[in-house]
Formats: structure tokens, C-alpha cells, sequence
């Protein structure tokens, strides 16, 4: 949209990660992990350790993407995510995100601590999960 | 900033209104009344009722503004700010904001209530004001 | 989306900016208005003079909205655009946008001009106004 | 600012981008290097190969920061800026962000091309780094 372009007419940055962001918690919740829920009813969330994005072509006005998110490596404690960035219209890449997400226990918000991902949740991951 | 401009090289409307929420937070935390201590303390908050915003002239590559927020009206629940936003260098008027924000008893976050302003809150706003 | 809430867990209002901005563009898009086009071609754009919001009630995580923009009101250089937006899954109304913005002429970019609007585009402009 | 938390009341991370993306502009005008007067003058600017932030603790409400900037390293086309973030108050590291950037002629708009950097503003930019 207009207010993602920078004075060049091209796509700001740091909005490639706030939709990458948004994929995140899309394919979290198409997993039945909605983060929302699993920050209310069991006191966790995957918050960030690190995140990167490489950009190949800028993004213009009203062009469509597509944004295709897959899990790329499980840790002990970790997940890491990557999202590929492409033109609707013909699949060209515009970006590549990457976002390493740590399990984070946020029963005390004023503190919060990183725990190995829970079995339940780990199942569910690595099925989705194809190297 | 750059990411705060559109493709003709203007501020961006909505970061107007980034500022004047901020804004509104440094100047009840002046009075010492932090709307986060709130929140987490009394379980109350000013929550927005209707906002508005008037442009003036484009802002643009790094000016620096001043904005300067007031209390313009108390109402039972409602207290009103309005925010001055100018070029510091010259005085130049850029825009006027405006934010009537009600109080809001958040104990029940999924059900958010308007409550009259508690007399020991509503005596410090009404120092603050000056008509 | 998760980003889009403040620590409440509810929509931070500039996001509603945003998103009616973007609606404005896409409306006038609809009409053969490009506003991207306009720009670049007829060094013309609708810019703003003053927005506003109303809040209803606070929109929530994940959750869909609509949004239905109008046309409210057309004047010499000016047309106020009312943007309706309501939560997807039943209607209810969680906000309404209101932009009027005023036609300007951006050949010289330090110094826009605010000009009658050009009688092609009024005349695309009146049919899609249904008082 | 409360606009830049997220439904945890932490830091939403596509922030400390725009931040640390406003921050390498200010820090290319501190060397006599406005990339706005290199667009607008020059026709080129140091636009974006790749980014990344690693996250070592969340930011809260109305926290002081400190983000120092410097170059970390200077290519053919390229300049790479380290941006190092922390509290104002005590010294601790927030996030740590790397911008990998390369000198663009935008000329022609639509069709952006990376050059070697000037040799003028390739002197400037080794005086300012100190490996």
C-alpha cells in the first residue's frame, strides 16, 4: 500500500518483517498453535532470538505478494522459520526472511525464560516440518 | 525519518497520529499518572473514543517538530487532548491533532467498561487544564 | 495481526490510518483513479487535509474486518471519503474513518498546490457519489 | 511508546528496523552524506542487500535507548553498518542490528542499479571506520 513505500516509491524495509511477523502467527495457527491462545492458556510464546531479511528487488504500489512460510530447523528450544517473499503475478523473488524463535515461558512477563518446547507442541512442529 | 515519509516524500498521515499517542502517554505520565502503571496497577486506562487530525502543511526529511499536547475539555468519563505539532526551527504549524479518550476499567480485559474518572485522577487533570 | 495491538492486546488506532489510507487508494483505484498513476502522470494527487476516527469497539487478534468506503461529500477542490469498518464474521462496527482530502498539484513537489479538481475526474468522482 | 509494544507489552521487533533504518540516516548525514540530498542531488542512495537483528532482551514502556552506529565493514558497492542498541539507564544490550547496504543509481526509478561507490564518498566512509 502507499504507507509501506518509502520516498523512492519502494517498499520500506522493516514492513517485509511486519508481514513476515504476520505469516508467523498464520502458520503457527493453521497448526492449531495459535499463539494468541498458547499466550493466554499455557503461558508461552515463540519470541525472537534473531531474525534477517535479504532483499532481491523492491517492491512497488499496489503489487501483489506472496509470502510462503516453512519451517527450516528445530532446536531444543528453538524453531526457525523462513519466509519466501515472491510477486504474485509472475513468482519473481522480492525477499527472504528468516526468523529464529526461541520457547519462551511468559507466566512472570517481568521475566521471561527460555524452556525446551513442550512434547505436545514439539509432535506438532516436526510434522510440519519437511527437510 | 525516511520510513516515516510516503513516495512524495511526506510525512505519512498515520505517523501523526503515532506521535500524538505518544505524546498523549508522556504528558499523563508528567502528571504522574503513567497510563502503563495504570493499567497494571488500578486495572484502568484512557482508552480513544473519536481521534482527529488536521494537516497544515507537508512535513519532510528530517525537520525536526515540536508538539505540544493540552488538555482541552473533561467531560464525566472523557478528557480531551489537543496536540500542537510544529517545526522547531520556525513556530511553523504542521498539523493539529486531537484524541477524546474515555476511562476505561480494564479488570475484565476481554470486556473493556467506561467508568467516570476517579475523583484523585479527575483533581490532577483538572489542575492541568487551563481553559 | 499480532503486531497491529498494543499491550492490551487491542487494535493500536493508527493502525486503523493505515488501513483506511490504503483503502482510499484502493477505492479511487476502482474508479480508473490511480492515485499511484495520478502521480506520476498527471503530477496531481488527493492529498489530506483532515482525518478522523470513531471508535466503537476495540478490534482484537486475528480477528477479519471490513472495510466500505464511500464517497461523502464532494466540494470545489475537495472529497471526503467515509470508510465503514466492521468485523467480518457478523457485522458489528468496530470503527468509522472519515478523510477529507483536497486535490493538489505536486509539479513542484516543494510546494504543492491545492487546485480545482479537473472536470474529467469530478465527473467519475459525482457517479460514484450516492447521497 | 506504547504504539511500539505488542500484546505482551514488549518491544514489537519490526521496530528497533525502523529505528536502527532511521539511525543510518542519521548517521550518513553526520559524515556530510544526507542520503536525502544524494537522492534528490546525486541520483543515488545506499539502499538495502540484506538485514538482521539479534535480540537479547525484550524493550518495555517508556524505556530509555541508546543506538550507536558504525560501519563494520566496506566493500566495492557496499557499506555494512552495525547498530548497537541498549538501555539508556545502565548499559544493557537490547539487540544488536546489521545493515548491509549498496550504492544505487536511481536515475531511472524503475529500473534501480548498483555501482561502486564514488571515490569521494568511499573516502568519507573509510575516515569514519575504525576496524
Amino acid at each position: 500500500m502507499w504507507g509501506d513505500l518509502d520516498a523512492l516509491g519502494i517498499v520500506f524495509y522493516p514492513r517485509y518483517y511486519e508481514w513476515i511477523d504476520g505469516c508467523a502467527h498464520l502458520f503457527f495457527a493453521s497448526l492449531g498453535l495459535s499463539l494468541g491462545d498458547l499466550a493466554c492458556d499455557k503461558k508461552m510464546i515463540f519470541g525472537l532470538v534473531e531474525t534477517s531479511c535479504r532483499y532481491f528487488q523492491p517492491g512497488r504500489y499496489h503489487q501483489d505478494i506472496r509470502i510462503i512460510t516453512a519451517i527450516s530447523e528445530i532446536g531444543d528450544k528453538t524453531v526457525t522459520l523462513t519466509h519466501n517473499i515472491t510477486l504474485a503475478a509472475d513468482g519473481q523473488a522480492l525477499a527472504e526472511g528468516r526468523e529464529k524463535r526461541i520457547c519462551l515461558d511468559i507466566s512472570r512477563p517481568d521475566e521471561l525464560r527460555a524452556v525446551p518446547i513442550p512434547p505436545e507442541i514439539r509432535r506438532v512442529l516436526e510434522q510440519a516440518y519437511l527437510p
